[in-house]
């Protein structure tokens, strides 16, 4: 199996000043092509300490990408480090030239070799085309053995990526069709510990026959991967679990996020969404936009942050709002109901609570979140209160949320 | 200096099945407390290649944090590791024991020693208290060194990194308060090499006076950053920038989100501030909304997918859609007035664009958005063409609204 390593560069990662966003895509990319990736390195833009990382890595694996350290700025130094590695000095590469130069007319802007050294190249290294930004990637190739560095900017990493690593690394390893495939058994509302411990003891030991598994707490369940599996095996699996007590904690065989699974489920029953936010701020409507074709089974969300907008958007009544609270079963229900109305949806979701810091009160503490799912039968309303701060309470909310109207369209015979 | 590395543990991050949100806390805090982190490794849950990773940055560095592998399923081997790396056997600790009696009673669950092995720790290791799960955290001092452990879940890493890790790792490294800092030049609409290579070809070296200069193209602009600063040359740098061709472009000195920059400059000036989303579906408001104390200046946003909602909750005229498309300055400029009224606002910004894959067209391709500006004394529009896909278009589009957005307010006079 072909091994690999990242190098992530930049000062700007390991100083938290940003987070990185190249990781996932790239990890996700390699596992698709079938390649294993054995390790991960964030380094910083110092050339001994930079150097002697990639080389470690490049003697170690089969491919070794970076990301970074591609741009103009002095403290860009991938290129320096591909020709320390390579040996080569940087001359003028024709190529490079090019792909420079075309970019820079694609985007209207004058070029000259002063204004950066895109064009030099160091001897015996290519030049990857970018085609989002302007610095062109690099290519190396010793043995059998491949490097490849990406610019750090995600959207520049990720066009190069599939549209020139993706080819190059499939015809340089001759990687052919993978076989073995991850599944995925995702659960709510059960702890790690209960289903390997209480629910079914032996669970673990069964699924290894499958394939490698790995046990992962999510916001409110555990996904259960087991990697390596044959898809031939992946009924006997399902019928495993299905047959076990784990069965109503499942909600998905499958990688799906949470907003892309309703969306299909509530497409599959012809029903239409909407939401109306109020301490979920909008992540509720973002995670469902998030997602291509939502368009068609989303019809939007009234973020009310304020009581005048509650009123005027979703026609709550002021003395809901005066004898409960904002925070309150019987507001929700009205900003669900509203919801469905003002959007003419199928199904609505409304919350309203406390994501903190302020805003807290005895009765009332940081982290209580009321939410409503309103069905062309019903409304129903939920209570709860959770732990975090305000990022994290603000994703709890929405996720429960989006949980009790998942629950609500599958229970839903028309 | 005081030296560090963290190592992130996990086969689910090398796959790409989630994306790592622990390096940036951790990484902010140790810059916060003076710590200098060398490097980070992320690393698969195989026993053998762990330890060896484990056992080499604790051999380089003074401190070393792993996230991950503290839990109770088989594929959890932080404790394994510790018990190798301390030499110690696992033995009942009274202090963990203690720990996860109350952790369990606290969150009314049963607990009994088979459920899990939280109570038995490596002789030599401490336990350290986790503020919101149910493991325990780890810590193994030897010589000056310190190794911590903590659960690989965000939100319980967060936890225990602020209440437990760093008052240990001030008190165990003696960490007096810090003196320097980083002092950030924020940027827009100005690729990277026109101010270092065109603008101010000077620059760059002007700045390395006073500290470690390093360039971070952002989605519209450049973060010139200068770490290892004297509090007391912040006036000097900013004088300097101010008098340079740079200073035009400069939209902050400091370190705010642009969200949380535009809600203190509206806060400053009593303004209230409302959104009006189709495209960016949410994402506006959620910026917003992350921000603590937002409610008194974020009065809401109406996320507006279909035509019947943007007419409903705004009321954009049915012949203004039909005449110009949804996707129009025509509409937007209704939906920003609109959403002035409805949410009781002094601004409003609005989008309506093509996020893709599908719904665009030779006129108007993927990546076109119209977005508008509303004050109390003018509407704003404007048409613009970006590149990407689907997620990263949702955040082109936000940010350049929020840039608008922030050019009214800071040229707006009552």
């Amino acid at each position: 199996m072909t091994k690999a390593q990242f190098i992530i560069i930049g000062d700007e990662i390991l100083d938290g000043h940003i987070q990185d966003k190249n990781i996932a895509p790239l990890a996700q990319t390699l596992k698709e092509l079938g390649v294993h990736v054995e390790q991960i390195i964030l380094a910083r833009d110092r050339a001994d300490e930079l150097f002697t990382v990639i080389d470690q890595a490049f003697r170690q694996s089969d491919l070794v990408i970076t990301t970074g350290g591609l741009g103009p700025t002095k403290d860009d130094m991938t290129k320096e480090m591909f020709a320390k590695l390579s040996g080569g000095t940087l001359v003028e590469n024709a190529e490079a030239k090019a792909i420079v130069t075309k970019h820079y007319e694609r985007m209207n802007r004058p070029w000259s070799p002063e204004r950066n050294f895109y064009h030099m190249l160091p001897q015996g290294v290519e030049a990857v085309f970018n085609p989002v930004g302007l610095a062109p990637g690099l290519s190396y190739r010793r043995n059998n053995k491949m490097i490849l560095a990406a610019p750090g900017v995600p959207r520049e990493l990720s066009g190069m990526l599939h549209e020139e690593f993706v080819p190059r690394i499939r015809e340089h390893f001759s990687l052919g069709q993978k076989t073995q495939e991850t599944f995925i058994i995702r659960t709510h509302s059960i702890p790690e510990e209960k289903i390997f411990f209480e629910l079914e003891p032996t669970l673990w030991q069964q699924l290894e026959q499958y394939g490698r598994v790995s046990s992962l707490p999510q916001t409110f369940g555990v996904d259960i991967r087991l990697s390596q599996t044959e898809p031939k095996d992946h009924p006997s699996i399902q019928e495993l679990i299905n047959n076990s007590q784990l069965a109503p904690y499942v909600w998905q065989y499958g990688n799906l996020s949470l907003s892309a699974f309703i969306l299909e489920r509530a497409r599959a029953q012809g029903l239409s969404l909407s939401c109306a936010e109020s301490c979920t701020g909008g992540l509720t409507a973002s995670l469902f936009t998030d997602i291509a074709g939502s368009s068609d089974v989303f019809m939007g969300s009234a973020v009310t942050y304020s009581n005048e907008a509650k009123m005027n958007l979703l026609k709550v009544k002021e003395q809901t709002l005066k004898d409960h609270g904002a925070v309150s079963v019987q507001v929700v229900k009205e900003m669900a109901e509203g919801a469905r109305q003002v959007f003419a949806s199928d199904f609505a979701v409304s919350y309203s609570g406390i994501a903190g810091p302020g805003g807290g009160s005895k009765e009332k503490p940081v982290g209580t979140v009321a939410i409503a799912v309103a069905t062309p039968q019903e409304t129903i309303t939920y209570l709860k209160q959770y732990y975090g701060d305000r990022k994290v309470l603000k994703e709890r909310f929405t996720k429960r949320g989006l949980f009790y109207l998942l629950e609500a369209i599958e229970s839903y015979r028309a």
